[in-house]
C-alpha cells in the first residue's frame, strides 16, 4: 500500500462500493426485508456522510454540506450526532432517489479529492486517524452490502440472480479430504493489535488495541472449516430436532422460527437440497464450507460432533501459530461472494481458511479488552457501546475486503443471526 | 359514455392508472411505510393481474400468462387463488422493477385490446359484469394510489412534492359561511342501488344490491362538511386531552399513538398550523373540509359540536333528498386530490359537497344488506369476507374519479385509519 | 318484587353473589388468565365499591371510605374518577386478601342497610336510580363471576370441578327434535325499552332507552337454538378448515388460535368430544344448546346451514311476537350454569330458549339508538364509551338472573369473544 | 456440618424453605406480576418436585408420586422431563392450593426420611450427589422465594410489609467511610473449585468445575461496594439523562422503560428518596450498598465515577487474596432480606463485602469454563444451556445461605435483570 497516494487509496475504496451497486435496479436499492439489513442506497449514503462529518465538516475549509437532512436520513447510530431515521424504518423511505445518492457521493468524492490532493499517503494527514477509520468504516459497509443484497434478493419469490444472467448453474466440487487435528501448544501468549509481530500497520480499531497477555491449556484445532456435507449429516440425523444439543435461548428460536437447516437452504421436491446464493438458488456444494448459521446453530453442531467452539483467545492464539497458511481463502477480491470449497488435496497439516471464507463463531462474548478506552466525542460511539450480548467472529469471510482482515480483527453480532458468512471452526 | 367501446373504456381507465404513477421515481413505487398502504408498482401490477386472472385465463383462447409467479405476487386476498406474498411483505419485494410492471401492463393491455376488439360497448361483452367490475376494481385502486402515494412522501423527512415542484404555496380561501342545517323529513324510504331512480346504470357492488325499505325519524343536517377552521377549535379547546368526547377505544388510541390533531398536521414553531398534501407542507386552508381524521376523531367532534354522525341510512336519505346540489365537489378528475373550500357565497338552502371531497363516516358498521349474496367463486371474496369491523363511509372524495361514485356507493374502513380522504358531515 | 323492602331487595342482591363465591379457595379469587377474565376477589370488591362511591359517599351523610386505596384498586374504567390499576393487571394484586374483601363488603353492606332502612321499596329512595343501577350491576358481574370462574379453573391441567364434587358424570339427553321454522311478519314495529307493552317496569339502561319505529322485511326464524349435534356436524365437516365459511378477520383468528371447536370442546383420544363445565370434562350433550362460540363461528356456522344471524331488530321483533314463550329457559337461579337440552317434546309451534340459556349473537354492531344520551357524570361511562367494534347479544343466558333480563336487554362483545355462553338462532 | 445425619440436614433446608412462606397469605403464593417471578406456592412444589422425581422415583422403591399431574405443574424447564406449564403462566393456575402444596411437601418429606434414615451424613447415601443437588436447589429457590415475595409485594399500590407489622421505620445509619484502593497482584491464579485450598467441601455446581490457570494483569479493587450515597450523586448528575455513560442495548431500555432510579427507589413528593422493602417504603439508607440494578446501570455507574466492573476471573482471584474478611456480610441466616450498611469503623485495609449483601456484576458472560462437561441426563440440564446471553454475578447476597456460598460459585443473569440483590464492586 506504500506507493498510493491518500486519494488513489480513497478513490479505490469508494469506487469498490461502487461497484458492489452496480448490478442493482433503483427498485433493489430501496427496500430493508428485515431490520438487520439496510437498504443499499442507504450504505451508499451513510458511509458518504460519514467523510462528510468527520472530515469535509472539520477539516475544508468553506465546506458546505451537500443536504441539510441527510444528516437525520443517514446518520446510523451516534447519539452525539443528534436524532435520525429509526433504524427499523429505512426501508420506507424512496427519497431521496439512487441517483440523488450518486451525486451526493460525486460531490463528496470531489471534495475528499480537494483535501486529500496534498497528502502522499494516508498516513501523512494530520487527521490521518479518522481518515483511514473512514476508509476502513466504508470496507465495512462493502461486506453488508453483499450479505444484505444478497438477502434482499432471498425473499423475492422470482430468486433473482445478483449477477443478471439466468440459469447458470453454478459447478460443485469434489469432497473435502477429512478434517485433521492439529495441536495448539498452550501457556502464555499474547493477542490484540501487534504491529511488531506482523499485524499489517497503520490501522486496528479500538477493540483489538490493548494487546495483552492470556494463558490457555493445550488444545486441538480442526485444520479446516466444517463442511456442508457434515454439517448435511447433522440436518438428517435429526440435530434440530433434538433439545440436548442446544442451548436453551437457541432451542427456543429452532422453535419459534421453525428452523430446520442453515439460512438460505431450501429442500426441492426430490429432496435434494439447494440454497440460495448470488446466482439464486445452487445445489449445495459438498465440500464448501458451511455458513449463514448461527452462533447457535453452530454450537449444536459442535456439540453433536463431540467437539467445541473456540474461545477467541484460543482462535487468535491457533491463528497466528499457523498464520501464514491462514491467507488462503475467499476475500471480497475473489468477487465470488461464496465461500470456497476446501480442495481435495489440501494439506492435512496446514490450518486452511484461518483468514477469509467465513467468519468463525468463537464462544467469546464481545467485551472489551484489557484497558479499553472509548474515544472521545462521536467516534467512541464506534464500539464499545455495543460490546453486550454479542459473541466474537474471527477471521473475516468470502465478503470482507482483503485488505481490511487480520488476525486480530474482532467481529461480533448476536447470536441468532445468520445473515452474514459465518461458519465453524471446531475445537478440542 | 353510451358512445365508447369496450376497448376505448378500458383504455381510458388504464391510461388514468398510469397517469397518476407518471410523477414517481422507481423508488418511490416500491416501499410500504404501514401496512395499510401498498407500494404503487403493486397497485400498477394488481390491478393488471385481476383482469389476466378473471378475463384473459377465461375468455382468451390461447392466452399464455405472462409469468407464473406473478400470481403469487400480486394476489391481494383472494384464498380461493392460493397462496401469496403477505399484505405486510409487499415493501420488501424489489423485483419485478418497475419497468417490467409496466411491460406486464402493455402485455395484458394487448391482450385485453384483442379480447374487447368485438364488443361496441362494454355491455354488449359475454363477461360484461366481470368486465365491469375490473375496471371499477382499478378505479378503486387509483383512489388508493392518491392516498398510499401522499402517505409514502409524507413519511419522508424531504417532505418532497408528488407535483415535483419546489417551494410552492397554495393559496387559502377566505372563510366559509356558516354552516346552515336543512330539514330532512322522515318516514319509509328506500335505500341501496336502484337504477330507475335516477342511479347510473350498468354497474354497482354486490353490497349495494338488495335495495329496501327503512324507517327513518326526521332529522336535520349540516348543509356542508366540517372546515379546517371548525374543527381546529376543537383542537385548540384540547379535545384531544378530554375523554369525555370518546369512545373508549378512540380514546385508547389518542393516548397510545399521541394523537393531537388530524394525520398530516404539522404545528409550525410559531404555533401556525401545516398540513402535508401533494405540493408538500402547505398552511392549513380555513374554509376547506377537514380531512384524515379517523371515525373516532369524527364522533368525538361531533360529541364536542352537541351534535352526532349520521347513520348509513340517514345519510342516503338525505342524500338522495338533496341529490341535485350533491354532484358539485372536487374529484379525481379534478387532479386537484384535495378537498375544495367551501365558497363563501355557497347557498345556504342547498346541501353541499355530498359527493366527492371527502368521505363521510358514519354511525354504521359495514354489515350486509337483508337478502345480501355473496358472488360464486373467487369473487364471492370481493366485499362479503369484509362484514366486520368495519365503519361505512359515503359520498366518495377528491380522489374518487366521478364515473365511479354513487349515492348508494358503501366504502368502509376501520375506525382507526386516518390515511384516506375522510370528513365529517353532522346531523342532529 | 313489589313486596319486598329496598334494604331486602340489596340483601338478596348482594347475597346471592357471595354464593357464586362460596365455592372457591382463596388461591381462585386471585388469578386472572386472560384479560377478559377478571379474579373473582376484584368482581367482589369492584361491585363494592360501586355502591361506596355512587350511593354512600354522596347520600351517608359522615360515611368514611373504608379504605382510601380501594379507589384504586377497584374502579374499573372510570376515567372520571382517576387512576386505577391497569386491566391486566388485576391478577398480580394478592391484597387485600379474599378475607379483607369480605370485611369490606360486609362494612359496605351496613352502611348501606342503614342507608336503606327508611324505604319500603327501591323505588322509594331519593336516590332510586342510581341504587338500581348498582342492583343491576352487580348481577350483570354474577353472570361474569360465573363465566370468569369457568374459565379460570378450565385452564388449570388439575380441571377442577367448581362444585367440589369428583368424578361425576353429568347425565346426556336424547336427541332434540329437529328445528322448525317460523314465520314473522314484516312491517313496521317499535323496538327498545317499553314499559307499557309488558316490559318488565323500574330499571333499563340507558342503552335501550328511545324506543322506536323500524321496518323490518317478513323473514323466518329458527324454534329453538343451534345444538351440540348440529354444530359438531359444521365441526366434522370440516368448518374450520374452509374459509368460503368465514369473515376474512375471522378465518385469520382460525389460524392465528388454530380453532378446531368451540371453547372448552376437548376431542378424546378415542375420538369422542368432551366440554368442560362447572363440573369439570363431561360429554357433549347433543340436544344442548351450542355454546362459548365466537361470533365469527356463529356467522360461519349460519353459512354453512344455509341461513343467517338476525339482526338486534328481527330479534327483537320476534321476540316480541313470540314472547310468552320466550321465557321457559335456564337462568342463574337455576344454579347449573350449563344450557338447558331441548326436550324431545319441545312444541314446534312455539319459539324456545328466546330467553335464557345462552345469549344469541347478532348480526348487528352495537351502536347507540336514534336520541340516545349519555347520563352526565361518571355513571355516562357505563354503556356509551362501548359502542363501537362490539356486536349485540340477546336475550340473556343461563347465568344471568332472571330478574334482570328482558327483551329490550342489549349485551355487547367484541366478535372474537368466547367465554360468555353465546349461542346461534338462525333467521332465514 | 459433619455432626448432622442426611436426614437432619434435609429436613433443615425444607424447614427453613417453608419458613420463609409462614408470613404470606395464599393469595400472595398464586401471582406472577412478571415473567421472572415465580408464585411462592410454586416454588415450594416445584423444590419437592425435584426430590420426588430425582430421589425418590429413583432409589425409594415401591414409592408411589404424590399425584400424575403435579410433574406438569412443577417441572421448571427440563425437556427430558416432558411438557410443562409455560413459564409465563405460572400465575394463572389456583389449584392445588397452598394448603395440598403442603400435604405434598409432608408427603415427601415424610418418604425422604424414609429414604435418608439409614444414612450418618449426606455424603454417606450412594445418591449423594443427586441429594447435595436437591439441597442445594431448594437452597436456590430460598433466594428466589425473598426476591420474589419482594417483587410481588412490591408491585402491590398497598405496599404491604412482609413482616406484617404496619408504619414500622427501619433506622438508617451513619455515613460509610469513603472507599479505599487496594491493590491485587497480577500473574497466574487459579480459579474454579478448589476444594483443597479451603473451598468447603462436599459440593460444587457442575459451572464451577475446571479449576484452570487464568492470566491477569495488577489491578486495584474498590473494598467496599457502592453505597446508595454514591449511586444517588449518579441520579441526580443526570446520569440516566446521558446516553454516553450508557452501553446502547442499556441505553435502550432506559428510554423505553422509563428507568430513572434502581428497582424499588421512589421519590418522594418532597424530593426525599425512599425504596420498597420487607418491611415497606423505608428511606434509603446512605451507607448500604445500592442494590436492585441491572448490569447496564452498574456498567454506567462504573462509566461515570471513572473506573470499571471486574471481569470474572479479577473477582475471584481478588476475592482469594481477601478472602478471610470476605465473609462479614449480610446472608439468608440474618434474617433481614437487606443489605447491611458499611460500618464507619470499617478498617480501610479489607475487603468488605465481597461474601454476602450483594451480587457483584461482573463483566464476564456467563460461559462454559475449559472442559465444562454436562451432566448426563435431564440433570444435564441444570446449568449448561444457559450459557448464553447471561452475565456472570459473583458472591452471594443477604438473600442467600450461607452454607450455599462459596468463592467459586458462579451466579449468572441477563444484563438487564433488577429483582435480585444486585450491587456494584469497582475495579481500576
Amino acid at each position: 500500500m506504500a506507493a498510493i497516494t491518500a486519494a488513489e487509496r480513497y478513490a479505490a475504496v469508494r469506487t469498490q462500493t461502487e461497484a458492489l451497486c452496480r448490478p442493482l435496479l433503483p427498485e433493489d436499492t430501496v427496500v430493508q426485508p428485515i431490520i438487520d439489513v439496510s437498504p443499499p442506497k442507504w450504505h451508499l449514503a451513510h458511509t458518504t456522510w460519514f467523510f462528510e462529518t468527520f472530515l469535509l465538516k472539520e477539516h475544508l475549509p468553506g465546506y458546505r454540506v451537500y443536504h441539510p437532512q441527510y444528516a437525520y436520513l443517514f446518520n446510523s447510530y451516534y447519539n452525539s450526532l443528534g436524532s435520525r431515521v429509526n433504524r427499523a424504518d429505512r426501508g420506507t423511505i424512496s427519497r431521496p432517489p439512487l441517483a440523488d445518492v450518486y451525486a451526493y457521493r460525486a460531490y463528496v468524492d470531489e471534495h475528499m479529492q480537494q483535501l486529500l490532493a496534498p497528502y502522499r499517503a494516508v498516513a501523512d494527514a494530520p487527521f490521518a486517524e479518522v481518515l483511514e477509520l473512514g476508509l476502513q468504516h466504508e470496507q465495512q459497509h462493502q461486506e453488508l452490502l453483499v450479505t444484505d443484497i444478497k438477502y434482499i434478493l432471498s425473499t423475492n419469490p422470482l430468486a433473482p440472480s445478483y449477477w443478471g444472467e439466468q440459469n447458470v448453474v453454478v459447478p460443485t466440487t469434489a469432497a473435502a479430504p477429512a478434517p485433521a487435528w492439529l495441536q495448539v501448544p498452550g501457556g502464555l501468549s499474547t493477542i490484540g493489535y501487534q504491529p511488531e509481530t506482523g499485524d499489517p500497520s497503520g490501522f486496528c480499531f479500538d477493540n483489538e488495541l490493548g494487546a495483552h497477555t492470556v494463558y490457555v491449556e493445550p488444545f486441538q484445532v480442526q485444520n479446516r472449516l466444517v463442511t456442508n456435507a457434515e454439517y448435511l449429516q447433522f440436518v438428517e440425523a435429526g440435530g434440530y430436532a433434538d433439545f440436548r444439543y442446544w442451548l436453551g435461548e437457541g432451542w427456543d428460536l429452532v422453535q419459534q422460527q421453525g428452523w430446520q437447516a442453515p439460512l438460505y437452504w431450501v429442500q426441492q421436491p426430490d429432496g435434494s437440497w439447494h440454497r440460495f446464493t448470488h446466482h439464486g438458488l445452487q445445489p449445495l456444494d459438498p465440500a464448501a464450507p458451511v455458513t449463514h448459521i448461527s452462533f447457535y446453530e453452530a454450537d449444536a453442531y459442535a456439540h453433536w460432533a463431540g467437539a467445541r467452539l473456540p474461545t477467541e483467545q484460543e482462535w487468535e492464539v491457533a491463528a497466528r501459530h499457523f498464520a501464514p497458511e491462514g491467507m488462503a481463502g475467499q476475500f471480497l477480491e475473489s468477487n465470488r461472494f461464496d465461500p470456497a470449497p476446501v480442495p481435495a488435496s489440501a494439506d492435512p497439516t496446514q490450518c486452511h481458511q484461518l483468514l477469509g471464507d467465513c467468519w468463525e463463531w468463537t464462544y467469546s462474548a464481545y467485551h472489551p479488552y484489557p484497558g479499553y478506552q472509548k474515544a472521545p466525542g462521536a467516534l467512541g460511539e464506534y464500539n464499545g457501546k455495543f460490546m453486550i450480548n454479542q459473541m466474537v467472529l474471527r477471521g473475516g469471510s468470502c465478503a470482507t475486503p482483503l485488505s481490511h482482515i487480520r488476525l486480530s480483527y474482532r467481529n461480533f453480532f448476536h447470536p441468532d443471526k445468520r445473515w452474514q458468512y459465518t461458519g465453524i471452526r471446531l475445537v478440542k
